[in-house]
This record gives structure tokens, C-alpha cells and sequence, in this order.
């Protein structure tokens, strides 16, 4: 089968691969409809994460249809058409058992991370019957992909981890995907104001129509200032990081009010300075979160219910055999007015 | 000043009666500009709550201007624009500082019961500081009255006990004002799926119009049965019971899935049936709730952000001295499609 | 095997019988080294579950050791030391998902109930990988026992329900072994004052041993007079009911205070009177709840700390092959001063 | 009157003052019986509190006697005993409507800060409703100068915010009087272990005496070695920093678990180094606080039920004429074995 192999940084290929089979009882192999590329694929691909070895299909994201199932597997069987998960959950191990299969013993993220993932034509999934979820009839498929990964995202380390509640002022730090499915899912609550923070003109405008009530291009500087006569000096009752930049976990420390919350979604490649000196006092909650995605049914629901229309997450369609060209976009983004882009099997 | 008074079961007047003075230090006198009928002003004028003596001036909505302030309020001034919440607050008791104002020791529910109330010229305020709050500029003032009651009830009584969470399905059972209110206000949690529940086309058709996904007529039988159709058979995560009669929770008990909840908020003049025989085993949490109004803040947020549009609930307008014919009005809700009516001081 | 067989109402004989065999590959056989008698097996006996099908062998309690294990189970192999939960998990089904898996759709309360349970010399579990517990070495036997289901259905069903809080004033009415678990469990929580109510003075003897601040005998009658003058009028803020009788959840009713919990533990024969016409106002929170056993891991971790004493709830000790004579004992708890009874396998 | 006098960095005094009178209705003056001194104290000895100008009289904890009250005052009356909260509470702005009277706008930590304070004969209390609590009779005067700061600081600022649950393993670092408050009330919910953490062995021999399951000496090295060695390598569900420095917060960050909660209670005067290239996928949560004192009257209640001895956390008693003498035993903490002093006025 043709899929995307990293080679090494800076290196991937379209090559050909063995077709996975099935190892363990509790596997299932998906042939994939459709995948995506995501910020940490970018981040393998510049060598950030040293567990990729070189030669693994990477992607942890796509649906796809029920190909052959183990023994063990009893919800899904050949021809179910499936949302995949970027979690792998074991759903018996410590971790998976008090809510955080981010943390499985034996899953968490482990797709084209450390076995391989869903930018091929097919994947083996460990633990099928708790890692992947029915597509019900009636769901546009582009919409199910973003279920995978961005909106579970958003979602619980953002939103839920933020603690937003009805007529909250919430600011996001970072307008790429990541930050709009924390936008878009933030109006689950009703908050009275949503300022979106970025560099980029183009997804602050994106952002606006996406539901913000306020952008504002820090590149310009008085960001800080901005925010501060928007919530008449008290800062913000949330604020979300998504962007996993010094200066943008700094931004948040500086925005937040008291009894904020600062909610870390980005990947952070370096430590940061915590302001305890003006913060100890504050009653300031920040979190961090790697996504369990266990409220990929919830959502599943809203989105049925039109209480939620990711495809507006999507920019770009290409054929999986025109997969590199796909990461060039992706990694073009700002040049690309490009978000999330689908790459479907043909 | 003209005032309606209670004299006794079937009997309220229109009489004149002494302008209220200050009698504390905390106390206000409020002018009052728009006032509004509750069902539970009804139940007085059935004789039903015998509490509230002959003599009293009814009504505990509405809003109203600062007329004279104690010595002990600070946060208000002659000429400030209010709301009146129906909950007056020591902010000083054991239950006021545990959140539950609507069981102060010295307060709670007064206003037109045990004290005079507010469908008057002028009205006596104890507790000014913690049971008034500041209008907004902008604020359109029909859609404030709607703060002294009738949002606080349906969104805390109803919403926050029955735990509405994103992808939940909701039965609401009774559209008269307070069932709606909770129907406006589970909008803030992306419910799934909203069930609105009465005998009443007319307010079903209202319903409809403010966002129930489903309606169902209960006086043609079978309402049981559609909801679980609508369920797969699961039945509701969360049954809001604004009615208040046996039937109407025996519908809740029906309708609850196993971990769901139902929410009262309706006002019981008989105790009703428990079917523990059955609901024993299935992790169902039932509440109960006279008001707070400690969300009043937060409801006015999301009303300035145009999250919430209760003058949506208001049908009909007279001038306070028409009073007599906005009970005649409110008291036949049925054939007048009356829902909240305002009563304006000219 | 020798094993105890429901043979319809009224009649238990223990019997030779096919030792169990696995069925499905998520399969366990456990030879059982102890178990105990419920309140619901008495129930069975009475002909009050008629589910329980003539033939069944039962019990759902119980240490052991496994036999073997299907191709699918991985937690545990041959010879590995067990605590044998009441509650039979898939872990896959939306409800074991959402932490209830009382209502598992292929398991829950299933032992010795619609399958053949654990009052035998070997038993087979369904979904062994999350139904089962290692025994850590050093712990006691007996009290693992009490891990199987006492435990967790007083701490989840009636502490964790009741939302008990240091300082609080909680009563337990009912101080069978059930409603001794919920007191063991209570003072997890460094309540004020635990008030036991019961009919028999031996039953309130031992709740003073085990921690109750206050007994009260209500075959005397004034049992809410007494709560009422120990809460200075108040009425508790937590009300555990362990009985399951029309009485006993009355009153719970009575002597709860304004903003307080119930939270039911009995099983319930017949339907109660809900005084909705007083307690609509009352701030009440009223729960149900089929114990999950989700707590397990967290009540072991107490008792190996030390923090938990379970043995106390343990009167009695006979050899399997007693066990008609184990359930005369248990059934006439009153005149033997029994609580829990253990039954071992020699 | 005599009282204790900031004069500038360095530099108290035992002073003659005039004893305070009332300025605004909702004012008390109160008789000081028994006073202490808290670490902050020494920190604006230090000067480390620039707002804090000479000629304040230092001291925010004590309880005393109603000497005078405004007319607004009606909780309390002359020659009622009284507990002094560190934290003053208008009970009317939104930070204290929501819950947060740390910030309260004319309020919070203001007592020996920005208005004078308790190491006196007198002090003049504002909004003495809200910032005062009535003395049981029985009570003892020395546990209940505890609730003036050190036993809702470590409570809510520790333990809450720490989310300490039944079986957790919880390390505390720092076995000073905060340090050591939050050791007494983490046991209020059944840890299974407490690790406490310090650099002074005789501090670590009253931390096991006060109820540590294990101490560490961390100038020794090692100690996160030896705390992964305890968590068989997982790390701490609970952190918490009850120190305020650099190295005692990196600790934290290092011996965390997955999940885990660092609860920082210390006051900090630099910042420290966050290590979210670690802990962005660590699923942590971090809490700031700044006391808000609501959960005294919870902790009063267990006090008075004996769940909790706080005269264990005092060491040393003198007469306020021999205060100077006081500060030097506090200042020496380590070489005179000191935790909490008590002044008592004669």
C-alpha cells in the first residue's frame, strides 16, 4: 500500500508499505476514506520528537472502514465505517480507568508516533473497540475527521480545562486549528466575550466569522493593553494557550484576572517563566493536558445535532497520493490561508 | 401611591396606599418603572400560600430607579437604575454565605409576601446592597424585569440542578414562562436534543420558536412513548419539571434514564408518588430549588452579549393602572397565549 | 462442585454442581477462597427479584484465586490472588464509559443474579481484565471480602451521594452492614457529627464503636424531635438511607435541612410519598444509585493504608459446606447480633 | 494603647498608640485577647511588602472582645468573643459575591497591611459581620487564634486546591506552621500517604507526630529519588508547596505525577523556571491563592467535633509587652524550635 514514511528530519516519503495485519485479538485493521496532517506531524518532521524512529507512517488522525477485526473485538466488525481516535485506549490500565487514556499503559498517543499511523491506506488500530467510534448515517465525513484529534482537543484541555462558564470573557492565544476548535467549542457555554489574539491578519479574520467578538493582532504590540480596557482592567476569566510559545504562556500570565484560568493546549518545545512573584496571590489555575479525546461521543452528538460544524476547520482536499504536496500547504500555512486540509483515498 | 393589594383569597384591589419609607439603614425605596405577575401571585390570590396576610402589596419582579437610600448602602444612589431580584440577601447569614440567599435568615423570598411588594409605585427594599443590581446603559428594560425572577429560576432550579451538559438530550415538561425560561437557558450548554413537553399548542408552537427540537402535545397521551422513541428507548439525561403538579413528575419519573436527573422547579401543593420501587437501581439524581438568584449577574452578561433574548417571554403590556386587567389576562393565559405581561409606571 | 442453588422462593439447597467453564475468551474462572451472604440474596430468597432463575447459584462477593483465564484476558494469570467486584464491567459500553457500569449493557449486577455467582468452589467471571482486583500481599483476607460490594455501596452510593464535607452533620438511618459501611466511609470526610438511627440497641452499640457521635433507637419513637434538637433546628445536611423501607426514607424527609442531601442506599419494595408540597422549596438534593465499584481501587488503597478497618463489619465465620446454617444466621441478624458472615472454601 | 509598630525595613517597635475608633457604620472595635505572628509578618520586616508604610501596626490574626460597633454592625454586640479572619469582606462586591474575598474590592488582606492591625490592645475591624466569627463557649482560646489565617490557608490554598481525595498520596514541602496546617487538614480526607518534605529534622519529627507517613530531609539530596521510590515511580497526586521558594516549587514540578495537582500555598518573591516542555502532556493542574478564609465556619465545626487539634501547631507563649522578645523565638524558628507563638494580652 502507498503511505507517508518519515525518513528522518526533514524527510518524508510517499513509499510503499507492507499492508498491516492483524497482531493482538483486540486489533482492528481500517482501511482509510480519509486523513489529515496535524501541527505535531510538522513537529516529527523537524525532529522534535526523537521516539519517531525513522521509517514509521505517520498521521493519527482519519476515518476510515472496518477492514478485518480481531477476536477480541465485539462493537465494530467488517464495514463499519469508523472515526479513528488519536488516543489508543486500553480502557483496563490504571490511567485509562480514572478518565486519562492520554496516559494508557499500553496506547495513549501511539499512532504514527511509536507504531505505525493513518497517512497510508491502511492502519492497524490496538484496542479497536475502545479507540474508534461508529460514524453514524447521515455525518458528512469531513466533519468526522476533525473528530480524531483537533476538536477533543480544544475542546478538554481548552475549553473544559478552562472551566468557561456562561457570560465568561475568554481570550485564545493562537487562531490555527487548534485555537478555532477551542473557539468554536468555547460557544458551548455562552460566553459573553471571546477575544482572539494572533499574528496573522487572515485568521483573525477567520477567527471573527468563527464566532470571536474581539481579534487583535499582537504583532503590533499593545495586546496586553487591548485586552485590559476590553475587560475594564480586571483580564480575562479564561485564557487559552494555543500556540506553545514562550511569549504566548507569557501573554496569558500577563491577561489573566484573579480566579482566572490559564488553559494550555500548545506543545511547548521549552520551559517558560512563571510569574509566582505576582501570581501566588492571584487565585490563578493553570492546566496542562495532553487529550484523553474521551468526550469524542459528546461531541459527536453536537455535531449531529448542527450544534457544531467543524468542516469550517477545513481549507484544503487532496488526493492522499498528493500528500506532499498537502504538507507543503500545511506547512505554508500562513501563505496558504490554509487550516485543517483532507487528504481522501481513492 | 396606587398599589394592588391583596385583602384575601379572590380578592385584590387597586387601592391608594402610604408611600414605603426607609426603615434600616440598608434599606432603598425604589421607584418602580416596569413590574410583572408570577404564577406564584396567583397561588396567593388562590389562597394557597397563607402566609401572606391581607393588607399586602404583591408582586417581587420588576425594575425601578433609586428613590432614597439608607445610611448603610454603598453601592447604590438616588437616580441609579435597578434591578429588583425576588430574593432579598443579609449577605451575612449562615445560608446567605453558603450561597442559598433564597433561605436568609432575614430575607429570602419577602417581597410581596411577608412584606410589601413591588406592583406599586414605590417599593422598600431591605438589603439594598446585595438584592439590587445595577442596569447597564444599553440595557433594553422590558428584558430586565426578566432578571427579578423568572431567568434565575428556570436557569438555577432548572439548568444548573439538572446538570445540562453539551449532546445531552432535555426534557422540559410545562412551556408557561418558567418552562421556557429554562428552554432559553439550556441553550447555553448545547444541549443535543430539547424536549419541550405541555397541553397547550400554542405555547408548543412558541416553544418551537425558541428552540425546542421537539414537542409533544401530553393531553393526547403517549408523550411516555414518543419520548423514548426520540431516546432509542434510554430516556432523557435531564427532566425539568415546571409545572408543579403529581402528574407532571410522575411524567419526570417516567422519562429519566438511568443516570439522569430530574429538576424541580415547580411549585408542589401536593405530594406526589416516588417510584423507588424502580428508580432504586437507576442513579437518578432529583432536586429541588427555591431560588437564588445568585446567577443574576451572570444572566445579565450573557443578555448585554446577546447570548439570551428574554424579552422573547414577554407578550403582553399594560400601564400599572390597568392591572386588574393584566391579572384578568395572565389568569387565562391559556386563551390569551399570555406568557410574561409588564406592567409600565407612567 | 458443591456450590448454593436458588431453587425458587424460599428454597436454597447447597448442591453438587459443573464446576464452570469459560465461555468467552474476556473470561475468568476463579476458584473461590471466601465469600459472604448479602441482603439481596435474602431478597432473592423472598422471591422478590424474580429474574433470579430457579437453578442459579448465588452470590456476588468473594475472594479467590484464578483457575484460568481466556486468550483475551491480560491483567491476570493462573494463580493470581483476586477481590471478585459485585459489579461485571465491559469497559467498552457507553455506560461503563461514563462511570456507570451498574448499567454495563452486558454486565452490572449479574452475579449470581441472571449468572451463576460465587457462593460455590468456583465461579466464572465475564470481563475478567475489569471486573476483578489483584489483592495487594500483606492484606487481609477477610477484609477483601468487604471490597466486593459492602464497601463501595456505602461510600458511593450513600458519602459520595450525600456529598458528606467536613464539619458536616450526617445521619445514617439504618445500621445493618450497609448502613456501618457508609459510617466506616464517612469519616473519611471528617464530618461533625454522625448520628445512627436504628430499631436495635445491639446495631447502635456497635455504630458508637464504629464511630457514631450520636445513636438514636427510633422503635421509641421522637427520632426526629431528637435530630432536630441535636441540629439546633436545622435538620442535618445529610441523609443516608440504608434501609429501603416506606418509613425510613420518610424519614429522611423529616429531618433533612434546607440545602441538604438524601441519598438513598436501600432497596426499595414499594413505591414512597414524596412531600414535594414542602420540599420544593427545601434546596433538597435526593439520589439513587446501583453501586458502580468504580471506587474499588481507591477503598483498597485505603484499607492498605490503614485508614479503613473492614473486618469490623465481619461477625461471623463458617466453612462453605455450612452455609444453609451461614444464612440462618444471617437472616436472623437481630437474635445473633450478625453482621456480615464469611464462608470459606477449605 | 500599646501596640507593635512597623517603623521601616528592620526596624519594630513596641509602641504607644491611640486606640482606634469607629469610621464607618459597619465597623467594630475590638478587645485583642490572644495575637500571633505569621511569616508575612517577618516578610515586611524585611521590607519584602513596600505597600505596607511606616507606623502600621502589624498583625492580621488574634481573637478578641467586642469593645464597640457601627449601627450597621448586627451579628455582634459588646463583650462577644470573637475570632478575627485575616481576611476583611465587604460581602457586596462581585469578587466577594464570588466567593473570592481575597479580593475583595474594599477589602481582603488589609489587617497590619494597609489599615492597622491585631498585635495590639485593639484593632478596628471593617465590615465586622463578615470578617468576624462568634466563639463557642468551650472552646479554646489558643485553637481558635489558628483560624485567624494558618488553618484556612493551608485548608484552601493546600488541600482544596489540591483536590486531596481518600487513597491519595499527597507530598507537602515544607513542614513550617502553613506547611504543617495543611498536614492536619489533608487528613480530613483520608490520604493514604503523606510525604512531608524539609530541610530541618526536627520540623520533620513533628511532621510525623502531626500524622506524615513518611519524612524527608531534602538537604541530604535525593529526595525525588526517594519520592518516586514511595510512588513506585508514578509520582504524587497532590503537591503541595507551603515554602515559597525556587527550588521548593521546582520540587514539586519534579516529584508530580500524571494528573497530579501542584498546590502552591507559598508566598513567592522571585519567579521560577516552568518546565512545560515536560508538563504540557502531564495532565497537571497549578493553583495560586491567596487565603479566602470562607471555610472558617466549616473549620470551626470540626474543631469543636475534636477532628482537629490545632494547639499542637503552637510552641511558644508570651505576653504582648514581651512581643520583641516573640519576634526574635519566630524569627529563629529553626534554632528556638518554633512553630506558632501566642501573645496574650493581661
Amino acid at each position: 500500500m502507498k503511505a507517508l514514511v518519515y525518513r528522518g528530519p526533514g524527510d518524508i516519503q510517499l513509499e510503499e508499505m507492507p499492508k498491516p495485519v492483524l497482531c493482538q485479538t483486540t486489533d482492528a485493521v481500517v482501511r482509510i476514506l480519509k486523513t489529515t496532517i496535524c501541527g505535531s506531524d510538522i513537529h516529527i518532521l523537524k525532529g522534535d520528537l526523537p521516539m519517531v524512529a525513522a521509517g514509521r507512517i505517520l498521521g493519527h488522525e482519519g476515518i476510515g472502514e472496518i477492514e478485518e477485526t480481531g477476536a477480541g473485538v465485539s462493537l465494530f466488525r467488517q464495514g463499519d465505517r469508523v472515526v479513528i481516535s488519536c488516543i489508543t485506549a486500553c480502557a483496563k490500565c490504571d490511567n485509562c480507568r480514572r478518565g486519562m487514556p492520554s496516559h494508557c499503559e499500553s496506547g495513549g498517543w501511539i499512532l504514527g508516533n511509536t507504531i505505525d499511523g493513518t497517512q497510508a491506506e491502511f492502519v492497524r488500530i490496538p484496542f479497536a473497540d475502545t479507540s474508534l467510534y461508529h460514524i453514524p448515517e447521515n455525518a458528512d465525513d469531513d466533519a468526522m475527521v476533525m473528530l480524531s484529534d483537533i476538536l477533543p482537543t480544544g475542546y478538554e484541555c481548552g475549553v473544559l480545562n478552562g472551566g468557561v462558564k456562561p457570560g465568561d470573557t475568554v481570550a485564545i492565544v493562537g487562531a490555527g486549528p487548534v485555537g478555532l476548535a477551542a473557539l468554536l467549542t468555547t460557544q458551548f457555554f455562552a460566553a459573553a466575550k471571546i477575544i482572539v489574539i494572533d499574528i496573522d491578519d487572515n485568521r483573525l479574520e477567520v477567527a471573527k466569522q468563527f464566532g470571536a467578538t474581539e481579534v487583535i493582532n499582537s504583532k503590533y504590540g499593545k495586546a496586553v493593553e487591548k485586552i485590559m480596557a476590553i475587560t475594564a482592567g480586571q483580564g480575562v476569566d479564561v485564557a487559552i494557550e494555543a500556540v506553545g510559545m514562550v511569549a504566548t504562556f507569557g501573554l496569558c500570565q500577563e491577561i489573566v484576572g484573579a480566579g482566572g484560568h490559564i488553559a494550555n493546549i500548545g506543545v511547548h518545545g521549552a520551559s517558560v517563566t512563571l510569574h509566582l512573584e505576582k501570581l501566588w496571590s492571584q487565585n490563578i489555575t493553570i492546566t496542562t493536558q495532553l487529550v484523553d479525546a474521551v468526550t469524542t461521543p459528546l461531541l459527536l452528538k453536537t455535531i449531529m445535532a448542527g450544534k457544531l460544524q467543524p468542516k469550517r476547520l477545513i481549507t484544503h482536499h487532496f488526493a492522499i497520493n498528493d500528500i506532499l504536496k498537502a504538507y507543503d500547504t500545511f506547512r505554508n500555512a500562513g501563505r496558504e490561508h490554509a487550516l485543517k486540509v483532507i487528504l481522501t483515498n481513492e
